[in-house]
Order: structure tokens, then C-alpha cells, then sequence
């Protein structure tokens, strides 16, 4: 059993990304169809020692697709991922255009895996920071019952695409040789600098990004009244993401039970011994499967409460990983038709 | 009405922001003495047109002095500050060594002025992210009451010392110009990278710089029933600090009552316009005198709750510039005798 596979957003970051861990991890395919922009289209790609011609993206461009990555942004997604659930193509989309519609599956493989099966075409891939906390704070609300959340993120240059990751490139280099710092994607410095911004303000003060993770992670984790507060920072670190996380519980917590939960979910790891310097840290968690959770004590705050620090590859689990989990999934389960 | 003050580290960061700031600040000084190990002792240092010789600090060193800013570290601290008290020498102290003992104040000039005028010859400087944290958090917790707080804090490699600037800068080069990179302060590399840990942990999982926000920050702002739980994070990052708040209160909360407490309090800037990409950043607050404080929102788990960002220089206002301000707040209701 081999299947025709789509990317749409083949050249960006995450795009490339899809394209060497379906690679990497012997994803069966018979045929790889690469879309993107008419800006790209002609270019070629090596592919499992073949070569693939990158082709403008079209309703067509998804007849007789098993299944399609979808890593090109909200305006594209909704473009074409209906067109493509129309032709048979199941969609799994890496934007943020459907993971609140109702009969869109928004889905992490390790916490809500049966979602996935009800999809109607298409399957929302969640947002990078929400996935990234949930991998550290889903076992623990297994133990211990999730009842609210305050996050503060330290979100990498990835998160912006290739385009951020030139920037902090070009002006840390800029810094190192003297030269003039270019400003395209930030509004400000991201070298040695903090941003308290990512994505769009709302009027009460919220970022898009920072209610992601009140309701994906309420969608995800079928928690409707869960609360949760979240400041998104952008750092200057290239490509993993972390957050720090308090967190209040239904039950009492200990630490020895929220160490052994974290250690035993697939996905995460526990990296937590202080003693020796040993905490999960961007740096060790960029091009790297799991999440490293550690930090993990008593909140001084909260009656039953944990605080935590959670690091994953954004790029990775944050994205393309995560998408190509969820066609692994249907591949296991015989939800993927060849 | 002019004093002889001494320095205790005058080679150090803080040292050499402190002789900056006095003469910037045009504190009336008739003799300055500048204080350091054996090592650096015979060097001498430029202050208002005049050279000054650096001496080894020594008990004697202290006789005649009205005040002497202490920034050595601890140790230094401990080995010199009763010696100093009991020549007369006001001593204002930068370490940890005495911020918690009873009978020395710990002293913020715009939140607990009149504690300062209760010392018995010592006098301490908080430390750096609690200052700056209570600068955004105190004038709340005026207009509100404060009850709980959790923080995440950005920490700037400036907090520990020349050697952190330094490593950071080296770091960065030897990336951009393909050297190798020297790990000498931090038991990771800092560039690009972010290190959950800021001075020793203890056996809960605190660090003790965590548990200063706690300690300190109950001891300043007279709150000794105030939950605080802490996450210090060190960014590659020079110089300013950061803090994501969410802060719990007694009485319930307006974002207008907030933004005008902030903006109406000393030392304090509201930078609040996220709709125009304003907020307080490291960068903007590097060498500048306020705090900024901005992201003002209503908190989502907290019934009385607000979230905020606070940002302020880490060696003036969270070190050498609020020791200075102990001193002058003393000069200028006559306690200091010149």
C-alpha cells in the first residue's frame, strides 16, 4: 500500500520540512505532488532519488490525491481545501482557517487520536505553541484533571517561517560584522531583543496567538471550561519553542506522580534534573521528535498546582511532524485509501 | 553639602554604572572611593575630571565614609558590611547577603521610601527582577489590592556580570565568523538558546532567584501573606530584563484604573498601544532611567485579574540605579550625614 501525497506550501519552511521527515520516516508514496505558488512552479525537488516537479496550485492539482499536507497559510487553506475534499483528497491543514469549525478535527496523535477518524475531509494540524504546552500539560491533566492554565511563551524565528529565520540570521550578522539590520518581518529587532507580539492584537488586548491557546486547547482536550491566560513572546533562538507553564488541577498533585505521567506519554520526555543543569532547552529540542518537559514543582499559587517547562521543535511537532502523525494515524488504522 | 562615598566592586558591571550614574546624576560628592579586590587595586578610574586609584577593599577602607555602595557579590558583602556600619559608613548593599534579615530594610524608593530611614547601618538593594517586577506590579496593587502573582521572567545575561555580556557577544561572533564558542558563566551555550535556570536550585525545584520574587517582594511591598510563583529564564539578551505577569487582586479591576495607576507612577512608563506595535521592549529600555510596563489586559483565570509585560534595565534600574536612589533619597531628607 502506497499513496499519492500533496504538499501545498512545498518551498516554505515547514514545506521542507514535510518533505524530509515523510523521507525520514519511510512514509509509503507512490506519487509526491508538490504545489505552491506560480512563483515556484517549475522548480524541481529530489525526493527519494527521484526528481519532482513543483506545479502551481490549482483546484485540479488535488484529483487523485489520497491526501494533502496543507502548509501555505489561512488565504490558501481556504482556497483550496474544500476543492480538495470535494475530489476525494483528505486535507490535513497546517493554517489556522478551520480548527475551530465544527466537523474540523483538530488534532494532536498522542492526546485526541479517534478525532481524527470523524473528519469530513478535513483535519485541522493545531497551533505550534498550543501543541508544544499540551505535550507537557496532557499527561498531567490525565493524572490529575486540567482545570486552568497560565503560559508564557518563548517563541522562536521559525514560527515566522523561513522569512524570520533570515531576519534573525541577517541581523545577528549585521551585529557581528558591523553592517545595517534589515527589519521585513518583525516590526522591530529580534537579535537581542524581546517581541511581547505575535500575530494580530485584538481590541481587548489578546494576540490571535494567545487565544489559540485557550480554545485549541479547549477543542483538543475536550475541555470547554477550561481558562487560560497566555502571553506569546518572540526570542531570538531560531527554531524551538518553549513555554513556561502554571497550571491548576481538579485533584491534588504530586510531584513524583506528574514526573512519572510526563515520563510515560509518548511524545514527551522528562528532562528534569536540576541538580546537574539538566532542563529542556531549545537548543537540544530543535530537529528532535519529542518534547522535553522538566522544571516540574509544586505552583506556589495555585491550591493543586504544577509549574512547568515545556520545550518541542516548532517546526517539527509544532508543525510538519504533527501533520504527518495524523496521516500516519490513518495509515495505521486504514482510514488512508491507496 | 557634599559626601565621600565609596564603591565596593567599582571594576564590575554594576561598579561601573554606578560611578556612570552618580556623576550623570550629579550626586554632590567630595571624595570618591573606589573599592575592589587586590587585584584591581593601583588602577585608577576617571570621575568628573579627576583620577581616583582604585584600593583593596579592606575593614579600614570604610573609616570616613557617609555611604558606601557595595556590588561585589555576597561574599564581599558579608565580609565587609558590619565593618563598614560600624565605622558610620551607611552601607547600601546590591547582594542577597542581607535583603531578608530583620532590622535591614529593602529598600524601592517609589514603593517603600520610608523603610530606608529605619536602617542600623545597612541598607539593601533588592534583587533585579523583583524590582523591576513590583515596578509594574506595586502601582496595581494600589489601586486593587495584590493578592497572587505568576511570573515568567526574560532575563538579560547582564545579570551575571561583565562575564555574562561578554559570553553572550562571544558566542554570537563565533557563530557568525564560524568559531569556537567558550562556555565559562553559563553551563550551556546562551546564544540562540534559553536556559531555565538562574542561580542554584534547591531541592523543590526553585532556584533561589525564583524564590527571591517571593521573599522580597512580600518584605517590600509589606504583603506577607502574597502567593508568588516565579519561572527565571535566561534569553540571549544584553542588558534589560522582562517580566510576563498575571497578577491576582482583591478588588475587582478596570484596564483604564490600571493604565492610569501605571502611567501616574514614578519611574514607571506605560507603553500600551499594541494596535501601533508599542510595547516595552529590552532594546527600548536598555540604559533608560523607568521601567515600561505594557500588554495591560484582563487576566483569564483570575477573577480579579490583570496580565502585563514589565521591562527595565537590569544594571540601572534593577541594580545600580535604585542603589543610587537609596542614596539620594537619604541626601534629600538630610539623612545622610556629609
Amino acid at each position: 500500500m502506497a499513496y499519492k501525497i500533496g504538499i501545498l506550501g512545498a518551498t516554505g519552511a515547514v514545506g521542507q520540512e514535510l518533505i524530509r521527515l515523510l523521507h525520514e520516516r519511510n512514509f509509503p508514496i507512490s506519487e509526491l505532488r508538490l504545489l505552491a505558488s506560480a512563483r515556484s512552479a517549475g522548480k524541481t525537488q529530489t525526493y527519494q532519488d527521484k526528481s519532482w516537479t513543483i506545479q502551481e496550485a490549482t483546484p485540479d492539482s488535488f484529483d487523485g490525491l489520497d491526501a494533502c499536507i496543507f502548509s501555505a497559510g489561512a488565504s490558501q487553506s481556504k482556497a483550496f481545501a474544500e476543492e480538495a475534499a470535494k475530489r476525494g483528497c483528505i486535507v490535513i491543514d497546517n493554517s489556522s482557517a478551520f480548527r475551530m469549525d465544527e466537523g474540523v478535527p483538530l488534532v494532536v496523535p498522542e492526546i485526541n487520536p479517534d478525532a481524527a477518524f470523524e473528519h469530513k475531509g478535513i483535519i485541522a494540524n493545531p497551533n505550534c505553541s498550543t501543541i508544544i504546552t499540551l505535550m507537557g500539560l496532557y499527561p498531567l491533566h490525565q493524572a490529575f484533571g486540567l482545570k486552568s492554565v497560565i503560559a508564557s511563551t518563548y517563541q522562536a524565528v521559525s514560527g515566522s517561517g523561513t522569512g524570520g529565520i533570515v531576519e534573525l540570521e541577517q541581523q545577528t550578522r549585521a551585529w557581528a560584522e558591523g553592517g545595517e539590520m534589515k527589519k521585513e518581518v518583525y516590526p522591530h529587532q529580534i537579535a537581542f531583543n524581546l517581541l511581547p507580539h505575535v500575530d494580530v492584537f485584538f481590541d481587548d488586548g489578546y494576540t490571535k496567538e494567545e487565544m489559540k491557546m485557550l480554545n485549541e486547547g479547549r477543542k483538543i482536550m475536550s475541555l470547554p471550561e477550561l481558562k487560560v491566560t497566555c502571553t506569546c513572546v518572540r526570542v531570538p533562538v531560531f527554531r524551538a519553542h518553549c513555554i513556561s507553564v502554571s497550571a491548576e488541577f481538579e485533584r491534588p498533585v504530586s510531584i513524583e506522580a506528574a514526573r512519572e505521567a510526563v515520563a510515560g506519554f509518548e511524545g514527551s520526555e522528562l528532562v528534569d534534573d536540576p541538580a546537574n543543569a539538566k532542563y529542556p532547552m531549545p537548543l537540544d529540542y530543535s530537529e528532535v521528535v519529542n518534547c522535553g518537559v522538566g522544571r516540574i514543582r509544586k505552583d506556589q499559587v495555585f491550591e493543586n498546582g504544577l509549574a512547568l517547562w515545556v520545550t518541542g521543535d516548532q517546526v517539527w511537532k509544532g508543525a510538519a511532524l504533527n501533520a504527518i502523525q495524523i496521516a500516519e494515524l490513518l495509515h495505521d488504522k486504514g482510514k488512508l485509501k491507496g
